[in-house]
């Protein structure tokens, strides 16, 4: 048999990114669907809709997760899992999470029109909430089905209006009364998630393959650091105790003590908040966030165990504490899975590199589930979460292709 | 005759501003009377009160400036005033503003109530909305009286509400039904003020009272960084533009250039405001204020000048912009009223320092309209514009009984 992946539409696989992105679109060419939203029930419809005539099988869970299933010649076999989701954040693009979603729809589309059966089930999902945006924490569809965390916890979650999860879940069941709600933690033979990299290395090294090797660890901190409120105009130095000033001196050393000349380390104070925030008043307090990440759990532990004694020594004359709020370990996907992947890109003659995923994404849970990889496609400038959010219909195409072969192969 | 001041009654002087600072009492000791507010008109209401009895003539003006006049022997010459504002920052204290006011109110009342009548006219006066919190920008009273500022354009300003400072000044009048209402720009022999310090100097220094020689320049900007949003986790430094990176760069380097060694110079970033500002984006936007006072305009001028280098130099690889906002240059109060209220001081053996404010007052517009000078109390620590703002009851005494004298020479 020649290769599935050649069976694949590129331009329905191309247009239909176009075409979802239609639910939720702003102003600025970008996307607003966040989870159990109206847009992301109205994109559910449109998906969903492509596929009626293919007699392919739609369910559903109690976390409204999404799934497709093509069905195998086996049918008792655990499926092939293959997605990602079609949440976005607040100000997102047209690919983030799509991509892995609509790559699956079309290898299943295309086998079906293709009359190919493959001995296991090949399933696609996407799942309910990966960004967090609306109800945080996200990965929650994953999350839960995997039984890293409980459907009841998941409920209780409000967004800022109050609204919580149950509420929303109820209201996408009732909306597909003819989906059936399957239950939790299926038997699953492996899952492959495609994704655009949301990072600029594929882009640099110009591959048009990431096969990625596991998921970086992450440290997160709250810093404070208290001083005193003065007059600006009338207070020396000598009896100020300036939040602001210890805290960028604080941040200066932490650049200073944390960044490697490697560029590995991802070290970021994404936010920072100052009292009273008036120009006129000496600030009394600053809080800021730390995202620490690296894929080396070693290191990971030696730098973020630094971070506590860098602020004290630069904090004076204020006082400073230290909160660890999360500490997520690095994962590795299996070798196994790693180079099986990479063995299917190599056969299509598509080039590649391994590179481990900086952002966190639903395989980190399916990992501790069953066998997982996952395949990136170059985007450009490595933006993602934002209307900029660009890939090109060749990378596209090529990362479909390679999920076709993994899939297939998988499932044969 | 016997020195003047020895007729101020120092406890009900004590006493009358724990009783005002009832209006407007917060939780936490401190005092909220903002300008033109309830607790304002309930404040002016309290202190007219207690002249009633005392035939002191009350009269008001189109701004709701607030003035109590003692009558001199030569009616027709112009008054000796003195006062400053009973108006407070939402978390201001007992003194700031209200000395100035209390003390005037002191010693005409200890005057009339003697049977002692000046030469000229003594007149008190609390201008309205000194501290420009509810309506920005302060110092409006004292603007619109000596012809600085037109009364059409602060009727315009808005509350946070809405409101505007001209309803307002309606309400005021309506309440005060018996007041005159006279006009702006009065001729005045001359203009003294007593305040707290605001600062430290007075107290390190272990001095009683300070002479103002004059007010500090000033000159405030706003500082824009602009970055890119990017992934926290993905994306490696070197194609990052964090915009909390640079401004921290920007802010060290300016604390390294502008800062002085003699601890003159007043530098103070104390607004800082970060964008999109969520722990897991990289900051695409930082935009903070600048302070910078100094007593020498020369030296004013050229610290302000190199702000704009320095942030560019530092800016890399973000982008910046400066805009300088305000440029109020430093004043000298005449030395005729420096050295004047300085001997007077000295008669009464108060130990006493030269010393120039580091906060602006109502006096800076009062400097340009007639001959103009500043008396200061020390505070604790320095501290104002909160509720833990403190004077000892001797130094209050002190700086009553200078005023006295000072008020009563030039009347007389």
């Amino acid at each position: 048999m020649k290769h599935i992946s050649s069976l694949i539409n590129n331009n329905r696989l191309w247009q239909r990114h176009n075409e979802l992105a239609n639910h939720g679109k702003t102003e600025n060419g970008g996307v607003n669907r966040q989870a159990l939203s109206n847009e992301d029930l109205h994109a559910r419809k449109h998906i969903i809709n492509w596929l009626k005539k293919l007699n392919i099988e739609v369910y559903t869970d109690g976390a409204a997760n999404l799934f497709f299933r093509l069905e195998g010649i086996n049918k008792n076999s655990p499926p092939v899992l293959t997605g990602s989701h079609i949440d976005s954040q607040p100000s997102g693009g047209k690919y983030d999470g799509v991509f892995g979603v609509l790559a699956g729809i079309e290898i299943i589309e295309a086998l079906r029109e293709n009359n190919i059966v493959p001995k296991s089930p090949i399933e696609v999902v996407a799942w309910m909430n990966e960004e967090g945006s609306r109800f945080a924490p996200g990965m929650m569809g994953s999350g839960v089905y995997t039984g890293t965390r409980s459907i009841e916890d998941i409920n209780r979650i409000k967004d800022d209006n109050g609204i919580t999860v149950s509420s929303e879940i109820k209201k996408m069941h009732s909306s597909f009364p003819n989906l059936e709600i399957k239950e939790f933690g299926r038997e699953i033979k492996c899952y492959i998630e495609a994704h655009i990299e949301q990072g600029p290395v594929l882009e640099l090294e110009q591959k048009q393959i990431g096969i990625v090797t596991g998921i970086q660890g992450k440290r997160t901190f709250k810093i404070e650091v208290t001083g005193e409120e003065n007059h600006v105009g009338t207070s020396p130095r000598i009896v100020r105790r300036d939040a602001l000033v210890s805290a960028v001196n604080i941040i200066e050393n932490l650049h200073n003590n944390i960044w490697d000349n490697e560029d590995v380390t991802r070290f970021t104070i994404g936010k920072l908040i100052v009292e009273p925030n008036v120009p006129s008043v000496v600030p009394s307090k600053v809080v800021f966030s730390i995202d620490l990440r690296h894929p080396d759990e070693k290191i990971l532990i030696e730098l973020g165990d630094k971070i506590s004694q860098i602020c004290l020594d630069n904090s004076k004359p204020c006082t400073v504490t230290t909160k660890e709020l999360v500490h997520d370990k690095p994962l590795k996907f299996p070798e196994k899975m790693v180079s099986k992947i990479e063995s299917f890109t190599k056969k299509l003659n598509i080039d590649l590199m391994r590179l481990p995923s900086g952002a966190g994404h639903d395989a980190r849970y399916l990992h501790y589930f069953c066998p997982t990889g996952m395949i990136f496609i170059p985007c450009k400038n490595g933006i993602s979460h934002s209307p900029s959010e660009s890939v090109k219909k060749e990378d596209l195409v090529a990362g479909t292709q390679v999920l076709a072969e993994t899939v297939w192969n998988f499932a044969n």
